[in-house]
């Protein structure tokens, strides 16, 4: 694996579920590998699981880390070419990516969508530069358009999880106050389709997702219909994609709550964190046996640390 | 122990002042035992001794530290349950705790109080949720209301100090343009009664510290009366507890100076830090050879190495 | 060496040269001689390169480091002395280098130049301050009027790019929408004096630097002239020293660019970076071979390692 920034660059998804099984129990040790090696981690975002899920992953590996949040500890980047850079952005990301190449074996960029311009937004600049420009592999913390260590994580959990060998996984929309990004909906949607999942999409009209990303998967516009039978309830919200950005529902119609629930096949429920409680999904659902969040959040740590593994011996 | 959360948790200071003597002599060893386990420092507020001795105090264990600045990295926290989480708070305590339990052995927690409202800084809300949802030991790196680790500094330097087996110590007011915390006080007080040192508390008339914390300890109204025959002097400014968070004195008639000091039995001079020269307590003084301030400091690494410890090995 | 303030510090530039070689060749090894030792990296300005550069020499070294951004992580510091600190600063900085001393082996400073009194820049008072009061090496990362450790690996650099013993350097002023500091250029400048290099300084009049740094040095008004026969040009804007602080030029006449570098003998082009991308330098210039910008930076790690190190052992 060169770079990890799409769920799409996991060539073989069960040799990892199975590499990650060995992490978990211990079996697995690549500890003195990679122990004179350093992680970059450049937040542009804030972050609480993917700060420490991946410091923590990279504890296990041996791999030190350096940690830099760009905007209070540096300065803004220019990301466009062939630009006379007498305004506010101090340096561009092809210098940076590549200064940053001399100092790390490995760097992990987390650069939020800004939902204010979808063709932008959609060529994922920072990451994309970072790609391009970078002499060691690059790791997506997060980008504008793609979350794949939280898919990864995602899989993991549902494969520990499900009852039989094609659970009925149900991706709802839910409210929230603030508008959202896509990433995390995107990452989840590609990982089911390349494990084959039995994937169904519900949410409100008008916030159907990037069509090359559902394409081939059922969009249920009546979420009580969705969750019949389903396995995994996995809810997110995110913005308007056809009207860019935008919230377009602001009532609670959409949350998941227990008589939602009550329609599924006694289904898990799962989130990526962080959720605003009672707005997404109620307190009994969330505080509920059947929820995964925690264990979602566990899994973190060791989607990072297979993949990180996989970055660095490539790089041998 | 389980957590550090108050100077009471701590069950033999005789014990604990022994530990940290061999810390200092480096003559324990307890590097091999954590050197695969994480200690998680969250900040909601700044931080120079705290941070710095805490994570030297973690490198001398082989502790990994992984720090986090709350409120620049993440984001707010909810702390009220049964809410609808429609504001600006992104993420409810609860569910950090656990998420963080999951990347780190050991917590340690800096959550001042707002001075706001001293019902709710008396909940000590943000620390106590840690130990509530958090499935890890809680490190207490000052709380709206303690701050033990401080204390037992404290303590290791008035042992370190001390020419007789019960030295008179006197905790003075000193002013300070700014509100500040009682949580220095606080754990100050407790633990000089826990180690039944002969303390006295002076402060002017309005500045009296919760009585649940100074009952059975003097209060003297004038300080010179007070400073007679001292061996210790502890400054400390704190706003006034009756009228909540205020700041009722302005003039430096209650400064610590080489006048005051001559009333003493030629007592050693001891603050927390950070301090405002000149305000709280004279150049002259706080450069003399009687002040302790930066053993003080220095001692914050042992208190935090032989916590730390006690709290992981009961983890094992 | 005690501290690492000024280029003028070091007194062997040959060997450490030499010792450098031999860092970036693999065949130097104190990892052991470093490994329970810790350095503080202090940082009052933002930081890329010296950020990361210092944390990998580090890891290299086995030093562990702990790093503070000073004002987002903790306060104000007082500088000047015989103060009534009741203003916004919460600590004096002899406090905080005596305290900062206790928890750290070595400590690293960045401190840049505010451009508003040059008096106040050039007594360079926050790094002055911790070599007086801090009991530890002190290691400048860029304070008001010096940045030694990018003028060390600049030395490395035209060291491994000179085709001859004694190459036509040409440091020359550019254009920058904001004042800068004149630390680089005042490092870069001694360097080249201690090491008897070949420099000219072309600038625009008004813009002439310190003459006590430029002493003995050639300064031509005229900057095609002074390009005929470099071997290297090392661009820097830097905001005017006559009229402090301000910026007198806002055209592109003093850019670098192909026609310019035309003029030189086939010269390599350096800058200490971050770099404005067609206002400093044009971007044909900057991603030409003969830019030695990223050499510049990935010698940064090795200036600091083979510093750190002799800073270190000196303490043992």
């Amino acid at each position: 694996m060169k770079n990890f920034i799409n769920s799409s660059d996991i060539q073989d998804y069960n040799y990892l579920l199975g590499e990650i099984n060995k992490c978990k129990n211990g079996l697995s040790n690549s500890k003195s590998i990679l122990k004179n090696k350093v992680l970059g981690l450049i937040f542009f975002n804030p972050s609480l699981r993917t700060r420490l899920s991946t410091q923590k992953a990279a504890i296990n590996l041996g791999l030190k880390s350096i940690v830099m949040n760009f905007k209070d500890d540096g300065w803004q980047l220019e990301l466009d070419d062939n630009i006379i850079m007498s305004g506010n952005k101090a340096e561009h990301i092809k210098d940076a990516a590549k200064v940053i190449s001399q100092y790390c074996d490995v760097v992990g960029i987390r650069a939020f969508a800004n939902l204010e311009n979808k063709e932008i937004d959609n060529s994922d600049k920072i990451i994309n530069s970072f790609v391009k420009h970078a002499s060691i592999p690059v790791l997506n913390l997060e980008s504008s358009v793609a979350h794949p260590l939280q898919a990864l994580a995602d899989a993991v959990t549902i494969n520990e999880n499900k009852n039989s060998n094609k659970p009925k996984i149900v991706l709802t929309w839910a409210p929230h106050p603030k508008p959202l990004p896509h990433a995390v909906s995107n990452s989840f949607i590609k990982m089911c389709k390349i494990n084959n999942y039995d994937l169904t999409i519900t949410n409100p009209k008008g916030y159907d997702l990037n069509t090359r990303i559902t394409d081939g998967i059922e969009i249920i516009h009546d979420q009580n219909k969705a969750f019949k039978n389903a396995d995994f309830i996995y809810a997110k919200n995110w913005s308007s994609y056809d009207d860019y950005g935008k919230v377009l529902i602001s009532d609670n119609s959409w949350m998941v709550n227990d008589n939602k629930m009550k329609l599924t096949n006694n289904a898990y429920f799962m989130h990526c964190l962080p959720v605003r409680r009672n707005v997404v999904v109620s307190d009994s659902v969330l505080d509920s046996k059947k929820s995964l969040v925690i264990q979602q959040a566990n899994n973190r740590t060791y989607a990072a640390q297979i993949i990180l593994k996989e970055l660095m011996s490539d790089e041998k």
